[in-house]
């Protein structure tokens, strides 16, 4: 391609509607132009880059043995009773009426139709299993859409659902699209991780969330730098890192301490280190255990997950913080001064509480601490539970290695969606007996057109963006200085643009009459991963000059190597 | 593809909600299934067919220069106020509202959009022309969707849009539209013609119609048997076939006629070649001309029509015909009986019946008819104009060959919109005089979902559909007998798959354990080009048994010749 007949739209100023890097970089290259709040034009440049990504993700689909279809965006509202979400999705689903006021939504995702498919279509177990996918526009009526297209009203997304007669099915094709989505992202150039996931508000029983890793992410993982795993830092688990509690070795002591109503307070002014601190977070007990009042114990340095505490038995759901007035009726003090001796109320224990000695914690009674308490010694120790977050550090649950703790966006889904929705529309087969058997179902989604963003969050400097090879929208910049002064570069540049073309590459030639350094920032700014500067100059050596997007400097090449030296570099 | 792995979903019955062969076929082929009215789900199957109309006419838009981007389907209602269309556009604009109550619309069309971007982004005449494109979902709220994809309400559409600087550039950017179309259409394999078309509703000054002829078509169009003419019947010009009336021959008499009210009556109660009668059609003239009623005169075996009679500027518009109690008040006679003779309003003579010499016509008296009138002689010739329908056999307009008339199916559009939509928009870029201008647009539309639909109805048999070669699913499909039996046979079946394969073809290989005749009547519906049969007796014969989708006969083909075969075939 040509400047001239395939203009760019470069902005040099940064849109101050624009919050994050990625989003700031889509508009000042010109991949992209906002038409209202969450709705986007992509560019041709911008398009460019959205196909390569569909087209990865088609391949990697098609390699996998789904079958790629195509349904309609809008949905009739029928279907979602049926599954019961009309009910239950809140406003971001994009509600409509036709002219003959029939229902309908813009489909946000398309379980109820697929499985209206399949109830339709499917007879037999022989016909299982079937994985179907798409590469479709949806919408989601976010309550407050940003950062351009990571999270944009309407959108592109790759939704696949597959249907089995059985859990093992299910999980062979669950494990075949972790295998393909690993592919994609790999053969896409991002650095991306893999995390178990809770499931959210789809349903079901099992879910990895594909992250991008990048500052800007939404989403906090935890991995381990030893070994494979990694999870959302909600759902990762929290492991002590000492398996035996220290024997106690200082005397358990009451002190005045009116001046620390905090943790950071205690350690500063009694030199007390945090670690071997506790905090005493007083919530509300179950229905189950009689209610009340319940005290979760945690090392000071750490912070409670409240997913996991809702899932213990004894805590009531949701999680409810107790009122400082109902806190001093049961115990008599404040919440600066709580702690595990002598408490009235009963006690869940993390495990990293659990493993210290020699700790200092509120004594129940205002403006007095407890210190060189231990375990068992001065208090019992209470039911020990996974209550915290991970952090930087902590060993890896699976014992391989200590745990990072990075930003992801997520860009890819995949869940066992089990019955959920087959049940709900009597989606069946027969099995083997001839009996009617509920279809198990896996859904799978990747966020086509956020990963272009997530793709520029992870891969851009001060200049612009820095695209990795398979979704760069030109592999080849070819940028003449001062082409229409000379015959003799022009002919040499067309050669050049013709040779690099039939030799596969995708070129942009940049044609137009602006000085050089306009040139350089533009193509820097959209992010051509390889430059070439053809002058007049570098004719008489017989060299050009090439830069690669992440290289500090140029350097020449013989104009004979070039074409074999940029093969070399893509 | 395996049939193993890529399920056909074809169906014994016609099913009962399709009209139209295409409908049935389509359903029955299982490219499609119906989601709701006017909402279709492309199968895997009929995506393959939908993606290979993309592809092409990508491919052309792309070689023609124009730029694909991709613009969203929900659109908000202020760039449609401004245009002017929010209020104008009927029911057929699928409204909405988002979660803060802001209107928006389901795009039919995008010239708003892309207006807005073009006033946008474009500053100076340097930048143009541009020619922009999209391939995307658009939903036209229909009245009554019928015909499947044919008249759906979602569905697929190439639009582009192309600005100027004056009308010359538009001109040429339209020829290079006109003949990027032909292209198209041609590639498709598909029997089109382009035709001179009305401009509707989208507004502007000049518009070419194609349509794919078949006979379901809701259009009527007029070519030429020797030339290039091709238009809407609506607006194909209506010549005489003579160029000189006939000298009088007869006496001009008056006759009774109390059982002729009618031509038809006239002309076999008293033996008048129905092409030497005149019919009288009274309509309200226009204010231009006083008001008051006026008279069209047109043959006997003519129809008027009413598009080239409201244009005219003697005629109220819209046209509207006198009611009969006005006509006895004025005339004296009812409608049975009226003729151009002592008529006591003015008439307009339609070119035809101005030709004609002898003729008969009623005579303004109830029950009595006038014969052997002559123009001049009996009464003056009013003003001529184009009043009729063309007809079969009619001169083509430009003098080359006569008329045919066919019914087509309209599949693509280009329109010369002028300014309309550019200056409700105020786009405007400084012109070489540094003066705004406001740009020219034209607009470019490609049914692309209703290109499969024409497609089977210009292509089909009693057996199914017969794909034109560019739009087959597959090109090829390979039906073993008794696959499961034979361990030889499944050798040679996977060592054909994997040639054709290799050689570039698109290989279905039906590897169902099913009885031939079935597997031959799905293969037959689906459509596919070329059959190849392989069985234990073939093998031990050398051969293979190969059959067109338009053969009438199968014939053996020696194995070792099979691709070199095919390869001619295809």
């Amino acid at each position: 391609m040509r400047v001239s007949q395939f203009p760019l739209a470069t902005l040099k100023e940064v849109p101050s509607e624009a919050e994050i890097v990625s989003h700031q970089l889509m508009l000042r290259a010109g991949l992209i132009r906002r038409l209202a709040s969450g709705l986007y034009t992509w560019l041709p440049l911008g398009l460019r880059v959205l196909r390569k990504v569909e087209r990865i993700v088609r391949e990697e689909m098609d390699a996998a043995g789904a079958l790629e279809l195509l349904m309609p965006c809008i949905q009739p509202a029928e279907l979602w009773q049926e599954s019961g979400r009309w009910e239950k999705y809140g406003p971001e689903l994009l509600r409509l009426n036709d002219r003959h006021q029939r229902e309908f939504c813009f489909g946000p995702t398309h379980e109820e139709v697929i499985t209206d498919i399949a109830r339709r279509e499917l007879r037999s177990y022989k016909q299982l299993p079937l994985n179907y996918y798409q590469i479709q526009t949806k919408f989601r009526d976010e309550i407050r859409p940003r950062f351009g297209v990571m999270r944009a009203r309407e959108f592109v997304m790759k939704d696949a659902y597959s249907f089995h007669i059985d859990e093992a099915s299910l999980d062979e094709t669950y494990q075949r699209m972790y295998a393909a989505y690993t592919k994609i992202f790999t053969r896409l150039g991002l650095d991306f991780r893999a995390v178990a996931a809770d499931t959210g508000s789809i349903g079901g029983n099992a879910s990895h969330e594909f992250h991008v890793l990048a500052e800007a992410g939404e989403d906090a993982i935890a991995f381990a730098d030893g070994g494979d795993f990694a999870a959302n830092v909600e759902l990762a688990e929290a492991v002590p890192d000492r398996d035996e509690r220290p024997q106690p070795g200082e005397p358990l002591r009451l002190v005045d301490t009116p001046e620390a109503k905090t943790i950071q307070a205690l350690v500063e002014q009694f030199d007390q280190p945090i670690e071997r601190t506790v905090k005493t977070l007083i919530v509300r007990a179950s229905e189950q255990v009689g209610g009340g009042l319940l005290a979760l114990i945690l090392r000071g340095d750490h912070q409670l997950n409240p997913i996991k505490a809702e899932k213990l038995p004894q805590v009531a759901s949701p999680l409810q913080f107790a009122e400082e007035s109902e806190i001093r009726a049961v115990i008599g003090a404040g919440p600066g001064s709580l702690g595990p001796v002598e408490l009235p109320i009963p006690i869940i224990v993390d495990r990293c509480a659990a493993m210290i000695a020699d700790f200092g914690a509120g004594a129940n009674v205002d403006g007095k601490h407890h210190f060189g308490i231990n375990w068992v010694r001065d208090v019992p120790l209470g039911p020990v539970a996974d209550l915290r977050n991970v952090i930087e550090g902590d060993p890896s649950p699976d014992g391989k290695g200590r745990l990072r703790i990075v930003r992801g966006i997520e860009v890819g889904h995949i869940f066992k969606l089990g019955r959920t929705y087959s049940e709900r529309l009597n989606a069946t087969v027969l099995d083997e007996q001839g009996q009617p058997a509920v279809l198990s179902m896996g859904c799978y989604g990747i966020g086509v057109s956020r990963i272009v963003g997530a793709a520029i969050e992870q891969n851009h400097d001060a200049r612009g963006i820095v695209w990795p090879t398979p979704l760069a929208p030109f592999q080849i910049a070819i940028a003449p200085i001062n082409l229409h002064k000379s015959q003799r570069l022009r002919e040499a540049v067309e050669d050049l643009y013709r040779n690099l073309t039939e030799a596969g590459f995708e070129v942009l030639l940049d044609d137009r009459e602006v000085r050089p350094g306009v040139m350089f920032a533009d193509l820097e700014l959209i992010g051509i991963p390889h430059r070439v500067v053809l002058s007049e100059r570098g004719l008489d050596a017989g060299e050009a000059e090439y830069k690669g997007r992440r290289d500090a400097d140029p350097r020449q090449v013989p104009l004979a190597e070039l074409t074999t030296f940029l093969r070399q570099q893509t």
